[in-house]
């Protein structure tokens, strides 16, 4: 019985790249991380080790730079989609190419044109593949957005067996990091405006939604971004359960009515999952 | 047109498992970490918050601990199996579990019997998939197995574009931090001497492959690992390509001749790639 | 010769607090990170591991949630100072105790009065001493605030040697992320305001100084502090420089005039200095 | 009143360097991480940004990979010596110099004399600090050691206040990842058969001691060095106590016979302590 290569990518990950626009004494700056993958006629390189397939990662490297100097940044979807095209159209032996960027966020400093402090909270991200097809999927997104409710989730009416030790409850925190991604199924006119009312939809359905579970809030989340935005046909949602218990003060006379808590590490529960109109186009490679 | 649920699972990540068993004064030692994710009939719990097929999070956590005192943990990939199966047996809602399991390595102090001291190196993985119709996918693994040539790699004859700057080398360091992960088409009968095997093909074959390119030594290591052990069906590997970088010492009036490099973090090249038999059994979910 | 026992202390590190108050359907939050260090006669417990001194770190935690419970949180410093001087005046033992608080930020989801999400950006921080004789130190600081200047930064004129290859510029990006830590000769009217304040100093002046070398920058920051802040005594700033190195894009056929970066890793310059009035009180045990 | 400078120094920190030797076809690894910290005449730096006295960062920065070539790199304190000597000794206004170096291990693969695996365990680490007066200290060090005794630990007799709920018990898991510094009055004929004697001393006390609380096991590893290596004058440890809580399984009606824990993140317990000969000559500027 033979041996045979099975799927398989190579690129450069992480090169962060600074761009600086000066319109005078007003300076613009995007700060990103960009990561490229490409696959495609890549039997040589790995039985033999013949590299004459193979575009150096460093290649991909210099490429971000050179494009950043030569189109700017904008928007990153549009960003990795001129990289994914490019490596796809003049390699020949590259047939498929994934780029994926995330964007950190800076505010200014009003005192000048040129200051800038870290915005932090979440990071917006995009995953663009191409191939030599010509077909191309976006999906943006971001992660490390932290929410939390004081109040307005309750759980209960879980299943029960011999393992099970948790009560009822019906006012708990809900707390939550979250990642998400959305497929677009066909390009905004703004990716930037896209993003913010991606965001919007997200702070407002999970403030908004009185919670029988985390479930029921991700599927409210996602399905307010779809009932919002058009041109978005999928979302998909990882939502940590950050869990916060209420501290038993008891043994010091006090009580705890939903004041005191302790925000606990590990374990945590883990809630994956998607929504997506029924007539959404098949999704290809999008969430490779 | 309707919105409707996408895949979707949820479960109790990271449950921080230590085992001792007391062997009179010896004691040993198991320290692993659980991660359990189930899913099957989960439209209710999504669309009206209805948590009746839900079993908490908190349950699996404390499956976790009440297996572990009634049948110890074992090899990892059967205390997984035995989690997945217990799940999706017990739950009729449930008609899938994947369990993931981290194994963290101690070595004895031999002072004591029940002493000890972290190995540090790699981490042990496996990944257990099983469903309502009695299918069952194990996977293992390993993680942060950091490798280093000192020589012995080449990198050259590689495509050269407008954008292409790196030199071709004929000796250059080659490091990496492996993840591995194999399918197994069958058990073995021991899971511990055939992770023990699967480690030592690692890094014979890549200590003993005279490297072109990492795709080359990437592929030698998942082959040594088909072509020694008879069970598994699939190698995949991800190895990034840690660069150490030779410093110019010539304005210092130092020759550098391999013996002082620059580790460097950030960008870095990333290889992915697997190895399979040609007549492997379909994987279905394995790797998910 | 004999040997005796040197410096030393002992406590809870890390007790994650998160108190909400509930006033009506308007919920507050605050959200701390409380570690406490105990210290006195502690010869017996490390000879002979006699106890009786040690008040164990599992009351500290829970003496944290209790007067969370029972006093709230209020300004981080002055939670500390509480804390502190409870675990001095209670256990006779107990002759020195140091109480550190990180403090995380949420803003408001305007949909509801009990939605957050977290702001990112800096960490707020304190550090209270308090001994049996009451003598009482306070010093309040931030972590992770990351600042960048994409112009108005120069570094010439330096010492140079035979080691030296760095090449002057009158134009660079200047970029850290400032620890910052002051401390208070008197307490202000209200420490959330002078937090306020020196943050607000802190970032004017980093943006408002044209810069002839990092060292330069953390000076006017401290200083301005100084200037503006009367109960304040003494600053200390930890500075990273952040290189932020201009890519040649001439082998490209590319101009880079302050353009296109890259965000380095490691190695990084640390610029440490700190900034004090000539009739500081004497700091004593502040800054341990 | 006049505000004036205070405590200040300036370096670069994290020079990754790999060092290798060839030595025929068998090659000899070095894997250091270098910070350097330089202080003296630096009043016209941060006052009116004029760089004359200072060597940059970036300059530091060669002078190790320099050093490597032309010196190799050998035990880290004889390493870290040689740079601080260098940069008092040659550069007039620089009055002090500290140099920390951190090396992670590596082991060989014996397939060929070129192949090395990271050995993970602990980091070795030095502080070196040289003056221009001629003054020099030593302290070495390592940090990760993370050890755990199943049994052999008891903890009670301790204080007890209202806000005490921990019981005392006789047997329980005791866990600590140590950070161990030790101070060396007299250079030792090498520097790498001490570390690897002072680590012997710190395992063979941690497993060996029978232990009331974790401050009587810090003291015994402590005083263990000191017992056995004469050129030691001072030890100091910071030894979190890594909670391993035993899960109650009773509601699934099993015992626990100090067989299943939960290894909990935070909080955790900290203990730092140190333990000195009597007659240590001052440490003077060795800890800072």
């Amino acid at each position: 019985m033979s041996i045979i290569l099975g799927p398989n990518r190579y690129g450069k990950a992480e090169t962060r790249l600074v761009r600086v626009v000066r319109d005078g004494a007003v300076h613009h700056l995007k700060d990103v991380n960009v990561s490229s993958s490409l696959s495609g006629d890549m039997e040589a390189v790995h039985l033999t080790g013949d590299n004459a397939a193979v575009l150096p990662t460093d290649t991909q490297k210099n490429t971000v730079y050179a494009f950043a100097g030569k189109h700017g940044v904008g928007q990153i979807e549009e960003f990795a989609r001129l990289l994914a095209g490019h490596f796809v159209d003049t390699q020949p032996a590259i047939r498929h190419a994934r780029v994926e960027i995330e964007e950190y966020f800076w505010d200014r400093i009003p005192v000048s044109g040129h200051s800038f402090v870290r915005a932090g909270g979440e990071v917006r991200t995009c995953v663009v593949h191409h191939d030599g097809d010509g077909r191309t999927t976006v999906v943006s997104g971001l992660r490390d957005l932290v929410l939390l409710n004081t109040t307005g989730s309750e759980f209960h009416g879980f299943a029960v067996d011999e393992y099970t030790t948790l009560q009822p409850t019906s006012d708990r925190v809900l707390a939550t990091a979250v990642t998400a991604r959305w497929r677009h199924a066909s390009a905004p006119d703004s990716f930037g405006e896209s993003y913010t009312e991606v965001r919007r939809c997200l702070l407002e359905a999970f403030a908004g939604t009185h919670s029988l579970s985390l479930q029921q809030t991700l599927y409210a989340m996602g399905k307010r971004v779809l009932d919002t935005c058009d041109g978005i046909c999928e979302v998909r949602l990882e939502m940590p359960n950050k869990h916060h218990f209420a501290v038993d003060l008891s043994p010091f006379g006090l009580d705890n009515a939903g004041e005191v808590f302790h925000a606990a590490d590990r374990p945590y529960g883990l809630i994956e999952g998607g929504v997506l109109r029924e007539d959404a186009p098949d999704a290809g490679f999008a969430w490779e």
